[in-house]
């Protein structure tokens, strides 16, 4: 079974039961445990300059690859070679690219609890990316060291990285709000009442938590990084993107679980 | 071109210099910005448990997979898709497993500077390999939760960042050390004396620097992290597997360097 955040750190003998994974201050756990995760990836991915050509069409070193940016074939790569892995079978990771091959290993995926057909409805990776494009040169130093290999290699684990955060809470969140009040949360979704969904599932008090406490850890991260020889990423760019991407994609995905809940359990 | 430490992160203008890359003070920083990234991936690592099944052969899932763990697997897959991005046409860049395609991406390496015929023969990747599977169970929470995708996709990220730190001190160093006392040291080497070679290199004040540097940053960057929700590091296990491993296979490549290093320039 792949990595799906809701199983860790529990305790072994929590897992038998059935609506531990939905606890809501559980999920909030797991959200805030994936924090530090985006933070160092972004931070290490700053290592390197904003290297432009690294996202242009055409400009990938691959021959015949006139379309895509180096960015994009490294993409399509490594979720090719994620997919044969599995990955793609545990619903928190939604993979960025399509047509991928099936999964060569044998994969063990427990009962998830979860109550939608395809788990791709909560697929926010095309927001994730764009947003992520226009990030790269806010928090990475401007210019071009011709390390684009490295530089993509980052992202993809960057961009992994805010996927799981997303698609985690967009699923488990959702989930977990249903069970606390399914009659409402159906009678909005049976209307298609998108803008009641958001409402009925936004927490300002806890958006304004998560703000705090990653622009806390952004800062401590990298207190003790030497700026001589380490660049360092400003916490309020990283607050920045939970707020304006993070957060609202994420809620994005819950809507869409709840528009495509099953209702007959 | 790939990731070259050595370029980053110097000013534009300090490229035109030849000697720029070798200067003891700039690979010092480099080795540096290094640190945080391992420590980086080690602690994300630990957010999953030590899986010792992960590292078993015979236990990948794959079809057919007898003679190989899920780790070993998926550095040959992971390796493989590197190759064909020119990652190894760094020096830098060693890797851990054979038989590597060649790259399908068009990579410029700039004149390094090193005076090997062979970067391998600095490849000290089976006894990262090996003490990093020892530590595995030292940094990583006892017991199996089932995540041996996520917990090798973790293990090859930090088999890649301690790889490059000590390749490029062995390279870097030890051309840089060569460069200040070429005499000395290509004595040594012609008489083969790697024990005279590995004296001549060894500089304890800077070997304890590093050492304190590291445990301050291990803490420092776990330093919000919610202990509840996260599983923390202790630095001290990093500190020790930077001094048994990482410094002591860093100066076995800089006298494997030293050994080959041509006499001509």
């Amino acid at each position: 079974m792949h990595e799906s955040p809701s199983r860790w750190p529990s305790a072994p003998a929590d897992e038998d039961r059935d609506d531990v994974p939905f606890q809501l201050s559980r999920i909030a756990g797991n959200l805030e445990a994936l924090e530090e995760t985006i933070i160092h990836r972004l931070v290490d991915r700053a290592q390197f300059r904003a290297d432009r050509k690294a996202y242009q069409a055409g400009q990938s070193g691959f021959d015949g690859e006139d379309e895509r940016s180096l960015l994009e074939v490294r993409l399509a790569h490594h979720e090719a070679m994620d997919a044969t892995f599995g990955r793609y079978c545990d619903p928190v990771e939604r993979p960025f690219t399509g047509g991928l091959p099936a999964s060569r290993r044998a994969v063990t995926l427990g009962v998830t609890g979860l109550a939608v057909d395809d788990f791709d409805v909560v697929n926010r990776t095309a927001g994730i990316l764009a947003a992520y494009l226009q990030l790269v040169p806010r928090f990475c130093p401007a210019g071009d060291d011709r390390q684009y290999g490295s530089c993509t290699e980052h992202d993809v684990a960057a961009l992994q990285a805010i996927a799981r955060r997303v698609h985690y809470g967009a699923l488990y969140v959702a989930e977990s709000k249903w069970r606390a009040a399914s009659a409402e949360l159906a009678g909005l979704a049976a209307a298609g009442d998108d803008d009641g969904l958001l409402k009925a599932i936004t927490r300002p008090d806890v958006e304004a938590a998560i703000l705090d406490r990653v622009a806390e850890k952004a800062a401590n991260v990298q207190s003790c990084a030497n700026s001589t020889v380490r660049q360092l990423v400003a916490p309020d760019v990283i607050v920045a993107f939970y707020r304006d991407t993070v957060i609202p994609l994420t809620k994005e995905g819950q809507v869409a679980y709840l528009l495509n809940r099953r209702r007959d359990r």
